[in-house]
């Protein structure tokens, strides 16, 4: 580690956190299949591919606009098997709990983590719950890890993405990263801005079934859409070209990133996936994607165009163009 | 939930813990793979057979005589899953770093992750890594989660116990809490203590081998030996009697617990495991156990002796009998 004591910036999806991880961790802990940094790990099992992965969750407030910290916990593992092309079948669920915290609280994040499971079609399998003095946790964290089965013959990564690829995303970006600052800061705006927090398998199974040589699917969270391409570029070692006019952003979120300062490109969401494939597949896997619920405002936003140097570019809407960069440090701390 | 907030003692193993998942987890979430609340879930995956299993560390203090939080992460989740007849494959690791956590903490953890995984024989495969305000954890919080592939033929399970069956223990119990006890509260004793904390994978699977018939394999953790036999008791609906005499303690554990009022019996340890079998085949697994490493002090320390209310009595040193109950709330908070 580059820095003597670990900052918040280490956790926000940005250059540090990459450093943290690549260096620090994967330095200690590396091998072939952790170096790979997918959504999730893929694991050969007899003649079966495996999904796994985790995340913690630290969301603060508990409760937002759109969702909460059991229904993110949930949509959040759910959403990294499906952008490994898995279907996902189980979750685990680890609670850390501050002493004090109210049972009304907890029994309304199990009613939520039971309904985003229903509708994912998953089950908790296991789970274990901790309790730590009060003052020495925030309410309430949530690890959730998940197992799924990869599809036979899909092959996503991120190191897929070639030139002659479309780049895609199923609706606006910025809605839950604007959604959750909403709610801890006491903002009110005149569109009242719902987390887009969704679990998108059933979407990723769709385009599945209408495209089969979809090259990668990621989900934009910490970093925001930015993060996550600048990710995909560095990886494939390819150019992403962006337009800045085909971008969706709700007019609430627009007016809520002009007021606070933020770029929609870097405000994290928990239910959007990007989606690459080839430009000539990209009409059909668009019209896949409008026709579900969780991507009726789906847009094509870019392409990817040749290889080199892993970089994203946007062409601005006054016919511009300059490099959108992986962001740094952390812009909205614990967001999910 | 009976309480109206959220106690330290429902994070101790005990009956508070009990009610805790019985009553609100699984009342939200319950399914019969839960409901087997085994150390780890058993899930058909073709034709093969897959643990899955998850667990937050909160240690306090991070390091302590013979292990640190990052070991205990590993042997864990290792030993969960080497308690379901599995042979630990994959893990998950999720960090939750508090803001200002010196980076060479982190490598030091790092490190013990690394050295126990080799040990172990388990690849560290996904992983996250989450940042909170300082005063919003405690240093660090780790959650492993684990996949292996069960043993084919090996049907582990807390309600295989039955009449006939013999109880054994592969050595010393309590080092562990009074190790982490000791180190918390600046105590010493005349015989240093270590944390008997251990992947036990490689003594379960050497087991299996000499034995196709081994019942039950547990680890007593949290709320030590008296809340496992209890469970295990009360999942199979026996009796089970422990003989005083026969009950493996360190002279160093046992001059501790006397000072400071525990029983052993309710002590947590983080490396060893109870192992129920028919009587007929003890001897044969007792030699196999204390031929490993990690079992030299191995001993039979009691039997399944009736159906029937789920029960564990022992028989004292003096001839008397008395009940080991479950514990009801929390002795030791935040061992593991």
């Amino acid at each position: 580690m580059k820095e003597e004591r670990v900052l918040l910036a280490h956790g926000g999806g940005g250059t540090m956190m990459h450093n943290l991880v690549g260096e620090t961790i994967l330095g200690k802990l590396g091998n072939p299949i952790l170096n790979a940094l997918g959504d999730s790990a893929v694991l050969e099992f007899g003649d079966r591919r495996i999904a796994f992965t985790t995340d913690s969750f630290v969301v603060q407030p508990l409760f937002f606009k759109g969702g909460d910290i059991g229904k993110l916990s949930v949509c959040g593992t759910v959403n990294d098997l499906a952008m490994a092309g898995a279907r996902p079948l189980f979750l685990s669920l680890g609670f850390i709990v501050e002493e004090g915290l109210e049972g009304e609280i907890l029994e309304r994040i199990l009613e939520s983590i039971r309904a985003a499971a229903e509708e994912a079609e998953v089950r908790v399998v296991t789970g274990d719950t901790k309790v730590v003095e009060k003052g020495k946790a925030d309410g309430i964290y949530i690890n959730t890890s998940g197992v799924g089965e990869i599809r036979p013959g899909v092959s996503i990564a991120a190191e897929n993405a070639k030139p002659g690829d479309a780049v895609l995303i199923n609706g606006n970006m910025g809605d839950h990263g604007i959604a959750v600052i909403s709610e801890r800061e006491g903002l009110s705006f005149e569109t009242e801005i719902c987390s887009d927090c969704a679990p998108l398998n059933h979407l990723a199974s769709r385009i599945l079934d209408v495209c089969d040589e979809v090259h990668c699917f990621r989900d934009p969270t910490r970093g925001g859409v930015a993060a996550t391409l600048n990710a995909i570029a560095g990886q494939a070692k390819v150019r992403i070209e962006l337009f800045e006019k085909d971008l969706p952003v709700s007019p609430g979120a627009r007016g809520a990133c002009d007021l606070l300062g933020f770029d929609p490109l870097y405000v994290p969401n928990e239910g959007k996936m990007l989606v690459i494939c080839p430009e000539e597949r990209a009409e059909t896997v668009l019209n896949e994607m409008r026709s579900d619920g969780y991507g009726r405002d789906s847009a094509i936003i870019g392409r990817v165009t040749e290889e080199g140097e892993g970089v994203v570019l946007l062409h601005t809407r006054i016919g511009g163009m300059r490099i959108v960069d992986m962001p740094y440090g952390e812009q909205l701390p614990r967001i999910c």
